[in-house]
């Protein structure tokens, strides 16, 4: 099992946005998690924003990693942009090495590669699009880690091509009976008190699996939990849930440490 | 001197397309030229783009190399953008990481890195934009070759930083007799005959030194000549050349090699 | 019936590069046809190209008209951007005053807009789109002529909105038995030769109707004949239907005039 | 006199997010104002943003304005892009039309112009581009208003071509002895202090004229009174100094009415 149940990654979306446009409070949440994805320019970010999120990161002991997207600006990423799979490969190899670039400029080299956005979303249930970002990793750098959704199509594909996967839970969504996300438009499918979700986090930790809608335990292995960046009143929840694991004993690091 | 007068590079800017737009013969240059410079999605190209040239380069044996440029797709990188310093150093080192990513991807590694358009002229004359340039090629990967103008101010610069630089002639531009290019403006700047520029190519190359305007010589190294791939009638010129060149006995290859 | 038999209009789209690319011989084809659809900077074209096309169609009696598309210069407007019917209305909106400003400017006010690219492939299918392009036309200035397929489903959504339409029918594309687009995939789909698609259209022209695949005539009326002004040989082909037109009496005149 | 001492307008710059991303609480400040000037989509702004704001506007008896910039959301437009005069022109023509365009569809036509930022500023010294920017306003639409610096050389060279113009001042910002804007980065260039520029603006309103550093009057017309939109407080600042001038007996309206 990936974890020990004595230790987690927190992880978040950074780095989103443009030019002179700021998304979330990327400096207070970087005081919180122990990983930072960071947008590479095509739906967000540019490099400016990148390098100093690299180096933010690299003073606080955060692991950084490439988060590509979509080139869609206007989009925010979050549009499903009509690309072939041999493109996404592509454009997501494209997106990889501006960020291994950027980030060993800043002295802090990515250690890890996860879609954002509509992009990531299709690695749930697009087996082509899947493998599209798994080829790009390993084209341009087997070592490093494919972080996607805890029991997601993506893990073994990433894997049959040797890749190292790690895999994610988010810190505020609900989970099915099949352990997938309950549909953002389902009642009850993001919580929004920060106790209840700092609680089920403990519990789905400490036991090293997923709890579903209906409180039942899927045993399944899972690396990193996913914390907000840039909702309204996202850096305290992350904080609130980052103390509630600490406090029962659960470190905080770096799943690639 | 780092040509023996019996081998030289031709090198072309390539890749300068955008989506469904192209400009130039990528595919017959490549047959002529040793080098191809190629551009990385901010004033030109993008991954397929990229990608592909890397692709039918490393078919033909061509060496490939970065042309990074100002994020202008609008003014196709020949517009001076006002950027500091520390942005043009993280703005290329983006480039320069797309392009290694993608040239890796294609299996066909870039070797070096050499400036576009106006961010390139620049580094005839702004030192800070030639330090900021080399400083991007080193903390990316300090193995990068850094390409520039023969007699440039950028060579003792990117020297001392410990960069391995080469430097290249025009083919069809004349010089000053303190060894710079003439003005475009200026009548006789540029040569228009193909016999004429393979002639001057062929003494500077085998004297080892550039040819002034006024026809004297000075002693100069230069490692890999310029030529286009997008103006009327470049391809055959292009050839023309090469084969002048390679009918009085010397060999035309990467100055990576 | 909106033609007489005697005369038709001859129309294509134009203005399709971007800063320093450019796509087809802009200036021939003007030469040839009666109306110019100019691509409005989302998918093509920018403020300098947009004037000099609208400057150079006045000089030589052609009319114009916004080219509006999806915002995709890296697709071409050819691939359907995940927009809402209401986004769609605002966008052509945007497009068709940035249109009438710069056709003004150049003293050839646009008279009709046509949709490009995937965006006018919805309006053959799509009530949705074809409603929205409608009703930007008619918020921005309903006096501007709606543009679209013979038979298609937008001429009774824009005439309901009070809209005039016209229709085109393709030089080089077969029939359906049913009056549409026959699909690009299927064999003979397009025609290659000028001289039979010049023959089918003087037929078609003089009978009033769409000729199918099978030789059927579907009475349909059509004010406009699309040429290509980008493919290889477009201004010889365009060129060619306008003689073989013209020599058998039809006139070639702006379907506004 | 413009202003006869008991109405102002104030003017504040809006819509300048882009896709997703925001600046400033547009409708916050739109309850203050009485015009709205409006970013176009070249700088910052998008058909959706642009086609809200105008809405807001009119629901709320706010004027709404053009604000044109440089072509440069990662900039911002707030650095000079190197375009000749005449390209300015048109790409301003371009701008204008689309927020023609938009502010029809929205029920609250566009009835001044004013330029954003870098392009702005540069109408202060540069006599091309004011020359430019009035020239598209003209050929455009010659019944919109060119809104420009109080004293400022955009004034003649608009009024001989024709045009209607309006002058502003900065609520925050000091003025030379000539009654130029104290450059931002001496001492004093900006006024923090709500209360004090609320008196100085009630000054100069009541005595038709701008105060300058040293506390002299200078005679000088102006119609509009610029507040920000997007600077901490920004919305608070521009409440206070209505307030202030409105229970001095001050009307705020726009200067179109």
């Amino acid at each position: 099992m990936s974890n020990s149940g004595n230790t987690i990654d927190l992880n978040s979306d950074m780095g989103e946005g443009y030019g002179s446009w700021t998304r979330g409070d990327d400096i207070a949440i970087l005081d919180v998690v122990s990983s930072a994805n960071v947008a590479c320019g095509m739906h967000a970010g540019d490099p400016e924003i990148m390098a100093n999120i690299f180096a933010e990161a690299g003073k606080r002991g955060v692991a950084v990693g490439a988060h590509p997207g979509f080139p869609d600006l206007w989009g925010f990423g979050r549009r499903i942009i009509p690309f072939s799979h041999g493109e996404i490969e592509r454009l997501v190899a494209y997106q990889i090495g501006a960020a291994m670039a950027l980030s060993t400029y800043a002295n802090n080299p990515i250690t890890y590669v996860k879609a954002h956005g509509a992009l990531g979303n299709l690695t749930q249930t697009d087996h082509g699009v899947a493998t599209a970002i798994a080829k790009a990793i390993k084209a341009v750098d087997p070592s490093l880690v494919c972080v996607t959704f805890a029991n997601g199509i993506m893990i073994p594909i990433a894997q049959e091509l040797g890749l190292t996967t790690k895999s994610e839970v988010f810190v505020d969504r609900a989970y099915t009976e099949e352990g997938h996300l309950v549909n953002r438009k389902e009642p009850g499918a993001v919580l929004h008190d920060a106790q209840q979700a700092a609680d089920r986090m403990l519990r789905m930790v400490k036991q090293g699996g997923i709890e579903t809608v209906s409180g039942k335990f899927l045993p399944a292995s899972f690396d990193t939990i996913c914390v907000h960046s840039d909702t309204p009143g996202a850096v305290d929840f992350a904080r609130f849930v980052r103390k509630a694991l600490e406090s029962n004993g659960v470190a905080i690091r770096p799943f690639t440490h």
